[in-house]
């Protein structure tokens, strides 16, 4: 397979294609390769003069958009039109020389459109395949909107909630692992936290899926594509978790309540008469967070899991604080941590008030510092 | 056209669009329209909650890329196959908010790929169109690889000459304009001189081909688009004519020489043993900048000329200085200067050796202050 | 006072200028003044060509610097000589122009010599002076080396204890308040803690002396100075107290014991043996904290009290936030919170291994805004 | 001398420590040492705990102001009173190790304070002092008020012309020198030109005193120190000559008249009615730059010789690359060149509208890159 081979553009499945690196949470399906969250990416180094990826997206509502890398820079970013195409990579290259490609997804798996998905099926080109190395670490970054990048990308007027402002290569998560030489993965969902979502509804929580491959994700195509199926978590452990949710759970103190149709029973986190957070609602949230932080810790056994909050304000800190607190104490497990991110000003805000890519670049900056401080102490 | 009706696509030649603006010299032509220049687009204003955009593209050898811009930002950039294809611009959105759409000519025109061309057709929206304003100034820009945005894009180690390295939005000129408020325009040629291209090729100069729309365009197909007409300079005066060029003549002095392979004559600017430029060769080079500054005025009366030099080093600068005294004199025409730009450094450089976005940033930021300088005394 | 003659140099002692503005604690008295904490200054408005000022400086070991502003920029830093001297703060100056002037004690209250203080006497000027404005808000802010600004000036190499190294001007204190448009104080000593000094004494605590003038002056001299005089709270309160203690209290638990040789009892943070820290003392860090913040309130009882941490490490973030917790839950004032500070990096770091300059610039920027969220807030 | 005791302080004259590096223009006398020039500076190592300097300053109008140096870090800034005192450097120091310490003299030579003067006595210090290295390059700068580092401190708003406002240490000479790791001088005076200063004295020209020791001051007590002395170039040869002069020459265009009180001779720099230079006087000014050129060569026959200019304005440059050319042309001299710095813009500006710290920087970050150029290519 590696092999080269520069006179004449042949088609590979991707199945066939052993030194092929996969990024983000998948069912290990190559027939074709299914990405589900955004970051997610497969990964190839290539010596060729021409590359082609063969892509199919779907979609009822939210088209995929994504990045291509070449060596490590970005130089295309496009939305994926519905359909199986083939999109050139490159072409008109030194066919002698190795070049790194990563193809990754830029936006978040949408559990609002049953009809989203994004796949992989052959490449094409006429050249082979090498190996693609490993980083020195592995990161996990499980959160809400601001890790799905929502708002990266765009003017600071938009307020159309679309895939094109979301951007999971401008986005802490990526910078982050770069900084610190990591493989990462992001499971994250805009609106959601970890009790409910910031509309109250309580289905809208990352725990209760975070054990599935990508268990928010709705309809009988994703279930067939393996979405609910349960996530290997041995096949990739992280040296580090990070959770960078909380922020949905304050505005749901703040929204109206939220109704189940089905049930009728109606879903309210409460604020007092004096503005401050109602104690037995908080105490729901903490709850929440201190057994999120236990299954965390069932799945991934040797990660430091650090919970981080703050780019779009800290008023749960406290309450995260305490929670975390809650599980230390309860278990001993000291491997835990808390850190705040930098807050999100009027220079640094990007499109529909969420953190812009100078946001992006702050809290990467902070927290691969303080990540580092975490791996170099193991 | 304008009026505002959201149910279904519809489709409009662009030639039926009363309010498009056009960036780019163009034969006028709508149906199709052919962009020719790095930095060439079409902007409109739609309100709307989705538009796509109908492309031609073809090449033999350098495919076409463009950027798109929502709002001013760039949202997606990417190679257009071969053929006409349908690209959808943005969808989903309020379709009562006025959008600002700009597609941009990411690479320059290809003198040497006669088959290379860029078209639009049509555009198909639920929305109508509103009036684009023109800016308070307009600038020509006219230069080489630099002016091209060679190399913006791309890892520093890229040594392929392809298409994927230029830039037309991440460049000087753009950021320029945008700094001064000018509409601009592009005119420039990778490799290619005021005398001669890098390479000895006495064709390879800019002033023969400034007067048509895209002179330096070749095969039957380009000249059938009207690529050697002779440019309308009356339907658009430019405030302020930056010339940016001399570092391939310089680069002549140090490359072979060149043979006309249908004359058998042979083309060289000579460097003397000591390593300086040979006089007669350097007094060409320089006759050639006083004549091109004596073509720019004849086509743009009132403009202020500015020669500016430098990004790649400085070598030739005494030259120039030379050349547009030399026309100064003669002529008694002191709305022409010159200026020096910031050299590249290992910090600011981009791939291929040529500057990079930071080398276009400080070059933009000194530019500008400089023209503002002028459009303010004038 | 405020008539302008600029005829001759007139010695006016500072206590019959009506028009003074003093920074930091003082006794009140004016005959002469006498500045303790860093950050403290003497501002006045003078209408002159040419301004002096008497200085009076003693110590045994470590000397007074002083910088001095004109209109709000550093002009002159100095070193003062013991004795008696007028130092000039300007000459040849427009007699009819207005100048801000501000000279600015640069180095912390020295606990560790008695014979050390600092005294302002009298003016000698050709003008009259006139008053100085109140900022909008006001901050007292409470902390340990990294507040008095301990290696902002110097080498990253420099490992001497001395004063040199010291700023009051060059302080993320100076710059969080000029960003907030703030006057402000600062009570700090290096060394110093909650609940004990770094190396366990406990004497080295912050809350004992707080309610004095500047209580950890020692020394005969000083305490003729007024300097153990209960403090009148009364007559500044602050809109935000920042504390930013527990560097030091986290160094106690890493330093060997303390033996108070009077009594022969021995003090110490421990350890436990898997480098985690020992409960009982840890508990006994959480209670200073706790009681800190009450006496905090009872001096500043409408305060926003904000406890920062993290410019040299985090591990005792989780303290401090339960230690606040039960402040708030056992008082039911919630006008206390816990932000973080940033961490100081290889590239922030300044003098003896403390913060730098770019270090005190970045928290000032984070905390700036964290404050300007409460004070808008309320 | 260079044996190390630390027990007591002992006083030692300059001219008899045989390892003290001094940096500027100076007549080699040592009992006193007199510093003429803004960036003079006396430099040594020493092993101590302590070290004061003995100084001496008189002035009529302008008095001095020095800037202390530890390690290479600004650490003190006065004024200096009439008077010999002495300066404490540092004191409380680890006695054994080495420190690196720079007086510098912060504020130009005064033309126009024949009263003005500082010198250098004696040293008191508890050690002994160790040999100051070369730096590997050498740089001689020569200039007007920017290169005087007017501006550089203070406040926008500031008018006066005092010594306060400039800086030696703050100064694209220093930083440039720093860049390129070279001992410099310089030669500069505010208001002075190649060929008149701003008001049309030809005696404000900087050729007329470029060979003498500090040729431009004036009375008795300067002459006496050996300022009109021959400098003695064979002493120190620089690598590169950057004159920054024609801001002055410009200004005298556009400035009135001025009259020789004593011949009654009357001086102007005229402009045409149309606004440009007058043909007759613009020639006057190339001859002056011309000419200077040649001294400048006669003086330092291996420097690369760099006109630079811009930071305030470009109107001269054309006849500034003309009367360079003149030169190289009629003398076959081609180490000879000129070099375009940054305009200084609202951003960067400083005190008395003259460029500020972030002027200085840019140009020294600009400038350096060339300078690096013409030493690694020669």
């Amino acid at each position: 397979m590696s092999s080269v081979s520069h006179r004449q553009l042949q088609v590979q499945p991707l199945a066939e294609i052993g030194q092929l690196k996969i990024h983000g949470r998948t069912t290990g399906e190559l027939a074709p390769l299914t990405l589900f969250w955004t970051g997610s990416a497969v990964e190839l180094n290539v010596r060729a003069s021409e590359l082609w990826m063969e892509a199919e997206s779907g979609y009822d509502h939210h088209e995929s958009w994504i990045s291509i890398l070449i060596n490590n820079v970005p130089v295309s970013r496009q939305m994926l039109n519905a359909g199986r195409h083939w999109i050139c990579v490159f072409r008109g290259m030194n066919p002698e020389r190795v070049k790194n490609i990563r193809l990754v997804k830029e936006v978040q798996a949408m559990s609002g459109d049953p009809g989203c998905y994004l796949q992989f099926h052959a490449v094409r080109t006429d050249g082979g395949f090498l190996p693609v190395e490993d980083k020195p670490y592995r990161i996990e970054f499980v959160g809400d909107s601001i890790t799905s990048g929502e708002g990266v990308i765009g003017a600071k007027a938009e307020e159309d909630w679309i895939p094109a402002w979301f951007s999971g290569v401008h986005n802490y998560t990526a910078m982050t692992a770069e900084a610190v030489q990591a493989d990462y993965r992001v499971v994250s969902q805009s609106g959601w936290g970890v009790l409910s979502s910031w509309d109250n509804n309580p289905q809208g929580n990352i725990p209760d899926i975070y054990e599935q491959v990508c268990g928010l994700l709705t309809g009988h195509h994703n279930e067939a594509l393996g979405a609910h199926q349960k996530n290997d978590f041995g096949s990739w452990q992280p040296d580090v978790v990070v959770v960078n949710l909380g922020t949905n759970d304050d505005g749901a103190f703040h929204s109206p309540e939220w109704q189940d149709e089905t049930t009728g029973q109606r879903y309210k986190q409460r604020l007092k008469e004096d503005g401050s957070y109602h104690e037995e609602d908080l105490a729901a949230f903490e709850s929440a967070v201190t057994k999120f932080v236990g299954k965390l810790r069932t799945c991934n056994p040797d990660a430091h899991i650090v919970w981080v909050y703050g780019m779009l304000g800290l008023s749960l800190m406290p309450a995260i604080y305490r929670a975390v607190d809650t599980y230390i104490k309860s278990t001993g497990d000291r491997n835990v941590s808390v850190f705040q991110l930098p807050d999100t000003t009027s220079e640094t805000i990007g499109a529909r008030t969420h953190p812009g890519l100078l946001a992006h670049q702050q809290t990467a900056q902070e927290l691969s510092g303080y990540i580092r401080g975490l791996l170099s102490g193991s």
